[in-house]
């Protein structure tokens, strides 16, 4: 599984703190500490607050490349800040994200081409977020069709399926189980999928919990990444055993350590 | 989900030291603490050492009807302990376990009906366990024409695909979520499936970690119910997390209280 850290965020007081005070410090620490719990590539949003978006992004990545290589996912819906945080980040990037309408795909798959990133499409176009399983699996097809005319690799191409809080929009977490089944059936090789866990639990009494279960139901439907807190050890535990039981790594009886100590 | 409490069976040694002595008080104790955790049904085991098992079988059964009216799953392969524990039992009884070769399903089935219980129909055969999920899938389907031939109501038939321990046998949790899978859509309506959970943990180091992750990932795979420990809270919140998730039951702030207190 590819564990996106979703920690350096700027919506968290500490990191928004951080990025207006110009202090490195705290970033480094979280990047430091979320791949040390497993993540594989670290997220990277200077959050609504930025008064100089592009500036706070420069500076973000700067500031994490100082201490890791890891793969950096370029969280913001603005194409300029986008840019600018694939040059300084490298190859290897993940563009998170773009919406599945024609004219978004056209500035963001080229984008990803260019960058040799790979590019997270929501399932959501011009009509919102399709209502059930078989609307947003259309707009993955779509995304699929638009990667091939770009040359874009459809490995490098990551389903979104977009998952909403439990609380106020109950059958959405079967709709994406069912789109994140279907998309595995979409190429030969498929696109990978990937999810915005932590939204699932959005304004719940039970995040922890609702967000390892539906964790471990997104894996065993296919799903081939997450941006989630990797600092929840519980979630990271129900993660690593969904994988075993999946048979993608193998059984030892030390297998959580195992599985923390080869990444 | 209908879950079965798996802690009435001679194997456990309280268990067994409460049928050599006939002390019915912790027999009792634990059917009313199984209910109170969630169980909807109690599995009843009298143990590979009772000296004679339709004796005592027939002493637990009466002993637990003394407290409870629950459903029961007669937990023995012998037909004339299976026909002893049912007619105490009462009808709504199940019956655990049959396997899948014709002349065990022409004595077991009939039974069922007589008794109007469910049976518990295990994917394997005089070739013993297949080694993926086509031949889980086939010994099932061959269940279901043996169902409609004696007459025994399909929703009274329960396919368990019998998972093994993820130490000894890694790639049977996959097989074993195909088969639910395909269960599902053998007929309309489709038979029960169910699982001896605990199975999948035996011999290994976490064993609560991966029956509450199995569980999870088979519930979404369409799991109707489980032989399980329900004492385990940790599971048994997994468990009503998952329903939430798959829209099984509505959601609220208290959904884990709400939940139980609806058993």
């Amino acid at each position: 599984m590819y564990a996106i850290g979703e920690r350096i965020n700027g919506m968290f007081r500490s990191v928004g703190a951080a990025i207006g005070e110009k202090n490195p410090e705290p970033i480094q620490q979280l990047a430091r500490a979320q791949l040390a719990a497993g993540a594989t590539a670290l997220d990277v949003n200077v959050g609504p607050a930025a008064a100089n978006p592009l500036a706070a992004m420069a500076w973000l990545v700067k500031s994490i490349r100082e201490v890791t290589d890891a793969p950096l996912a370029i969280d913001t819906t603005k194409p300029e800040v986008m840019q600018r945080g694939l040059e300084l980040a490298g190859p290897g990037s993940i563009i998170n994200s773009t919406k599945g309408q024609q004219e978004q795909l056209d500035i963001f798959l080229p984008m990803a081409r260019e960058h040799q990133a790979s590019v997270i499409v929501l399932t959501i176009d011009e009509n919102g977020i399709p209502r059930d399983a078989s609307g947003r699996s259309e707009i993955a097809l779509r995304a699929v069709a638009a990667a091939m005319e770009h040359g874009l690799d459809l490995d490098r191409l990551m389903i979104d399926a977009v998952i909403l809080p439990a609380n106020v929009a109950q059958p959405t977490a079967g709709h994406v189980l069912e789109t994140i089944r279907n998309v595995k059936l979409i190429a030969e090789p498929p696109p990978k999928t990937v999810l915005g866990l932590s939204n699932v639990s959005q304004g719940t009494t039970q995040r922890a919990l609702i967000n390892r279960t539906y964790l471990v139901m997104a894996l065993a439907a296919g799903l081939d990444a997450a941006i989630l807190d990797v600092l929840d050890t519980a979630m990271m535990d129900a993660m690593i055993t969904a994988e075993l039981l999946m048979n993608h790594a193998v059984y030892c009886d030390d297998f959580l350590r195992a599985y923390r100590s080869s990444q």
